[in-house]
């Protein structure tokens, strides 16, 4: 079986089906993003019951706590947070390049004090590679320089250059842990799927070359990184149609951190397979609603007091089709968990549901 | 069919059933605290998973927000929150007489400020007993004057007083609206039952008057007040032993505030049918974790770090029997919510099976 196949291309986007260790994920897809281990407000059996196909997980913050070592003396992360299908990892890249004064960057890594108790940890594209090897997920990502959207070209320049010879050391230090004999398989069952990371900001000549030189190298799919990061709309999608193309056909495309609803549905059309995205979670726990028709509402507007009508009649939440809008609004209003609960699984589950039609309608097209 | 049937007298105490308008509830058993119309941490399906039979909510909370129009208007409680299980109301006097500084009591109730925005309200036993037929309890609890355990018998004895007062009062204005033809049963099928509460701290004597002078006036069931708060094991059980058998045989008796396992199955055992209390979900949010044989653990001890047993595999709840010890301590150590619901769903989980058993013993006997 390939790794990936596209069934189909269509107007819509690009329907396949990508191959991991713990089973296929039907694309296109959106991961939720459970940080530690675990979802904020929902239950593994709440993802469950919204047919979540796979799970994305922090290395930087696995690896701050418990760390790699506990996880992987637990079996690896799956048996570790109890969840048998597809874990992708992120690399850390992200979130210690976000730890402005608290890091320190060099041509080997970055140095940096957790934010959590100030210890000093070391994470490279070796460490990030074999810290998530340990982890034991699915797919794994190569370690990035993530510079901010309004950096100036020259930074985003170095940016790329250095994204690139990290990936290269990413791509060897995998193709060490994957050689026969090291028994460095672990708790795999076999080589987790590499993705390199295309960087390059808004310009398309600094992603061209970010994107043809990463596959020179060869990963198992590409993702786009450093998109969704502050710019407009219009300039991301810009993006997104001068980049995608370059992209193999034959390989799965990530769009990492976009999560609004008329977005995923354009960057499918546009070639984007996979998503992953906290912002339907973090809108749901400030008490913006989305809902099955594609509105939105905030819950806790004075006017649903008394709307005693379900939250979503037509929702894929259980908790929306049975509980009022009075009720929800009540709960944000007396700051019970339960409203957490609630929103949290009705925005994730609309915009799963968004992405399962999705492949409905392709399939039937 | 009576309000209240006893089927066993037995040396682990009384087995029965008592009859509300959501259905029966075989006593004894314990009531789940859903403060505001909702748990912290677990959903209301959890709720039905462990086999809660009937929810608690505190009529003060209720009172603040929504309010008692606005849930009268969702027609009532059970629909507001969506549970269709029987629901007690307490009568909201232990909250407010809580409030020092910022209530002023008198012989017609209590003046107080919210705690949550200062506004300003009055509660006395005519207003407790309107507000929770208007919420559409099952069972509903008389406005009562609560001292603190540490109160001198000069206060405990005016307490005391006014508690009999009150009931009077509880009672007319309850036989008021259940006067046929005054409209007053809003959304109940028929009228709910009413308790009273018998106060008097240590004080066999006080207690005894209070709870002879409460039979005289008539109510549903009793409850006793203003135990389990700071006095010794060894005092309550003293004063259980001296006033559960004044009271009448044939009606409900209800604990208020109990709910260490040992101490449950003691008071079952001195004639005691019904229970309430925060505490087993109070002790989880902080990572004590009460295991299906009777022990307890401190999850956040460093020794579970990689102990990646179940939690407890003989477990009611689900969590604990699929996730194991070091996921639970990892999610407290990061501050997951979710290490919330594991554990509250535990100790819930713990303490209704406690119950649950209890009952199929007597039923053996």
């Amino acid at each position: 079986m390939p790794m990936f196949s596209v069934k189909k291309v269509s107007p819509l986007g690009r329907r396949g089906t990508v191959q991991t260790n713990h089973g296929p994920i039907e694309t296109p897809f959106f991961f939720p993003v459970a940080t530690a281990g675990a979802m904020r407000g929902i239950t593994h059996a709440d993802l469950k019951d919204l047919q979540a196909q796979a799970l994305l997980c922090n290395t930087y913050h696995l690896h701050l706590h418990p760390g790699e070592e506990v996880i992987a003396s637990a079996g690896g992360l799956h048996s570790f947070i109890g969840w048998n299908r597809p874990i992708l990892t992120d690399s850390g890249g992200y979130q210690v390049f976000s730890l402005r004064g608290l890091r320190h960057i060099s041509d080997r890594g970055v140095e940096f004090r957790a934010h959590t108790d100030g210890s000093s940890h070391f994470l490279g594209p070796v460490e990030a590679t074999q810290i998530q090897w340990k982890l034991g997920a699915d797919i794994i990502m190569c370690f990035d320089e993530c510079p901010p959207s309004t950096a100036s070209r020259r930074e985003i320049e170095t940016a790329v250059d250095r994204t690139l010879r990290w990936a290269k050391v990413c791509k060897e230090t995998h193709e060490k842990l994957g050689k026969s004999g090291t028994g460095e398989l672990g708790n795999l069952k076999s080589k987790p799927l590499l993705f390199g990371i295309v960087q390059g900001g808004l310009h398309v000549d600094l992603r061209r070359k970010c994107a043809e030189e990463l596959q020179s190298i060869g990963f198992d799919g590409y993702a786009l990184g450093g998109l969704a990061v502050g710019e407009s709309e219009d300039e991301m999608l810009a993006v997104l149609r001068e980049v995608t193309p370059l992209l193999p056909e034959d390989q799965p495309r990530y769009l990492m951190g976009v999560g609004v609803i008329h977005q995923l549905k354009a960057c499918v059309s546009l070639g984007i397979d996979m998503f992953d995205c906290v912002l339907p979670m973090r809108i749901a726990r400030h008490g913006t609603i989305l809902l099955s028709d594609g509105t939105e509402i905030r819950i806790t507007n004075a006017k649903f007091k008394e709307d005693h009508a379900p939250i979503d009649p037509a929702s894929p939440s259980d908790f929306s089709r049975t509980h009022t809008r009075s009720y929800l609004h009540h709960l944000f209003h007396v700051n019970e968990r339960l409203a957490e609960t609630i929103a949290c699984k009705q925005n994730l589950g609309v915009t799963l549901k968004m992405m399962r039609d999705l492949r409905t309608k392709m399939d039937s097209l």
